[in-house]
């Protein structure tokens, strides 16, 4: 596969130190994983020096991820006052069942993106981003619902965070066994896991022959 | 539902501050959200200051989650010297699709867990947590296979974080919107999602007769 896009430079801090040949730095890699992970995993430092990871919604729109929450959130006070970052997210793609205990496995996606954000204050490029975030949930949606007020764009705070300090790691494939182990008498390989729709639950304050739209019927995460 | 164990007395770093009625002590709900979730991401703090999130496999055994990698890992390095680290296990529910674009959510079920690691040194304690890793990916899946040899032990870090600091918040339900935002005419409701497995892949390093598991065939996480 050819990089539609130049692969990072990558700085000391996100340069892949082990297991390099799951490694990546590949922006197509990368923006992959970016748009499929429904949700993201944000550390930041506190006041002490202690790590706090916060699941959040997130959207890449070019070279940026957005990220938006409660303009009183603790986290996102920290990323506003100019704090660094590590913006996680993963995909899990499946089980890996090997011979011996220790090569058992996770097949997996993530990216690990590092940086300081900054407040988004331009009222259209907050709008933007939060347009991107509700997108990245599930596409369609934006154009059928009522859009932000003034008073609710100002009770939002929006981040950006650039993609200049990342990388992917991915594991995919069968287990990879030690050799004298494939003699072993148990199944093995791979059960594949994905995060699928169930049947939709229509809010009961909705008259009830209101059409389900297709961008539900049919949702699935970009793959 | 009446809680088995005692809720944990909050500390200062974990009490809940907003959107209080999504949040819970409990050690029931925190528990079942550890064990039900494949994979946690794990928060620590580099020599830098800077937080690093790493996705990693975790089990809960009792009153600790074991963590487990390379002993040469650096994220493990940092924990091992003592360091403060933010465990959170993140389950995604499903998409809630409200008539106004700020009240687009997602239910979900997560759990936050403070604290400093410990080494887990004794050999049996070490076999111990590796076989709840195993369990914790695919139970029933640890007798079925070779056992950890000496040298894989001494390659492995394994490390105990106590569940004595943690939080749980959990959203669920259909949107809520403002009042006079239900006379708008677009479908509300919730997309449930869940990590479902496919079709097993068998190793093709495997005679083909081999016979699957059942807990292959019937695999599904706990709930």
């Amino acid at each position: 596969m050819t990089p539609a896009q130049p692969a990072i430079a990558p700085s000391d801090r996100v340069r892949l130190r082990r297991k390099r040949e799951r490694g990546s730095h590949d922006r197509e890699v990368i923006d992959a994983i970016l748009d499929e992970g429904l949700i993201a995993h944000l550390g930041v430092t506190d006041d002490e020096g202690h790590p706090v990871v916060t699941p959040t919604l997130h959207a890449r729109v070019g070279d940026v991820v957005y990220l938006h929450g409660s303009a009183a959130s603790r986290t996102l006070a920290s990323l506003r006052s100019g704090g660094p970052a590590c913006l996680t997210v993963s995909l899990i793609d499946g089980l890996v069942l090997a011979r011996s205990a220790m090569h058992h496995s996770v097949n997996y996606r993530s990216v690990m993106l590092f940086g300081r954000s900054a407040p988004v204050t331009d009222p259209e490029e907050k709008l933007k981003a939060l347009e991107a975030v509700v997108e990245h949930i599930i596409p369609g949606r934006w154009a059928a619902v009522r859009a932000p007020t003034e008073n609710e764009l100002r009770a939002t705070a929006v981040l950006s965070m650039p993609i200049d300090q990342a990388s992917a790691k991915v594991r995919s494939g069968q287990p990879v066994d030690d050799e004298d182990d494939y003699a072993i008498d148990t199944w093995a390989g791979v059960l594949p896991l994905a995060l699928q729709p169930l049947a939709p639950q229509p809010d009961p304050r909705m008259p009830a022959a209101r059409p389900l739209p297709s961008y539900v019927s049919c949702y699935r995460r970009p793959r």
